[in-house]
């Protein structure tokens, strides 16, 4: 399928789309009309046809969408029909909870790799891998086809490591530490900064309560 | 001062403001111009005075603004010069990397309690709180003048806590729990969906890769 230029507005509203559809498809439910998943979902229909638009509509909408089609055209939109190699650079807790989420796994990441610069780290057992030393990171990601690094370090050394991981052929980066990477556009980041998000829940609260009292 | 309605991708990009005014703050740097900040943060000079006209501009365009002063005005906007007392539910790896997170504290969030129904983890220390039973948590959130939860428990469950913990007084739900929740509109919820985060880069590798064979 040809795939236009897609807004990242779109692209984002995408993995919610297929979080719905896989739990319809578990539910046996075979097929959806743009109001029902409307309904469900808490957006407007119009948006949801608009949104699959962008992708060709994915079928009629008189009579409703195939969930298991529609279900796995998305996943084959979001690239989740193809494996993709990983490695955690930050055997922390945060790291380690990445590590162990199985569900990555089913959705083609593959836990390949773990590193961290602690010497008391080092060996240590994350869902059957062993952390490895910083020393042994760029050759790693070299010879072992990793497509994706998940930065769960502090944002000191973040920039350094991103670097020499760019310059070893990652594709992407899954950015935890909370500084801004400046990478190459070849290089695709998606930041996850955890106290932004927190600082947004914040902003919600005080602006409730204040125009609440 | 008073606040206007403001969009919530305004919002959204407060805290990168924040955290990069905090990081001037700490260089010492006191006076920045918008062109400055623009070229520091990636994003149009008029992006930047625009998103703080929302909030009564800051001070002067030709002569830059006063970094800390900005800095605080923002803190004040975000609410983080209040203190809010917040709990974790779900002491898994995820729960356990957030509860061990020390610049929460930094900006107001201090953390109160920790709740897993996993009786093994009862009694376990996380940064001198131990984990309590899930039969306490509704309890100790009305005796306890918590706003926030934050929810890192498998999305099975977590709805019926969510309800349990609206009916409790909670004000926030910081959400990390793979599902929507749908509450009254009074309690703030902010969703981190990892795995949609993980599905986004993915769309992105592989766009990439049609694009550049």
């Amino acid at each position: 399928m040809e795939v236009k230029e897609i807004s990242q507005a779109v692209i984002g509203r995408l993995p919610r789309y297929f979080r719905y559809l896989g739990e319809l498809k578990d539910e046996g439910v075979e097929r959806i009309s743009s109001q029902e998943l409307s309904e469900l979902m808490k957006v407007t229909a119009s948006q949801i046809r608009q949104d699959f638009n962008n992708f060709g509509g994915f079928g009629q909408q008189g009579y409703g969408y195939n969930v298991e089609f529609l279900y796995n055209e998305i996943g084959k939109i979001l690239g989740l029909d193809k494996k993709h190699n990983f490695i955690i650079v930050g055997a922390g807790n945060l790291g380690r909870a990445l590590g162990n989420y199985m569900n990555f796994e089913r959705r083609g990441f593959i836990f390949r790799g773990m590193f961290d610069r602690n010497l008391e780290l080092i060996g240590k057992d994350v869902r059957g891998i062993k952390v490895m030393p910083m020393e042994e990171l760029e050759s790693f990601v070299r010879e072992n086809d990793i497509d994706i690094a998940v930065l769960t370090i502090p944002k000191t050394g973040a920039v350094e490591v991103a670097d020499k991981l760019a310059h070893n052929g990652i594709r992407a980066i899954w950015n935890f530490a909370h500084v801004d990477l400046n990478l190459p556009k070849e290089i695709q980041v998606e930041n996850v900064h955890l106290s932004d998000s927190l600082m947004k829940l914040s902003y919600n609260i005080n602006r409730y309560m204040q125009e609440n009292p």
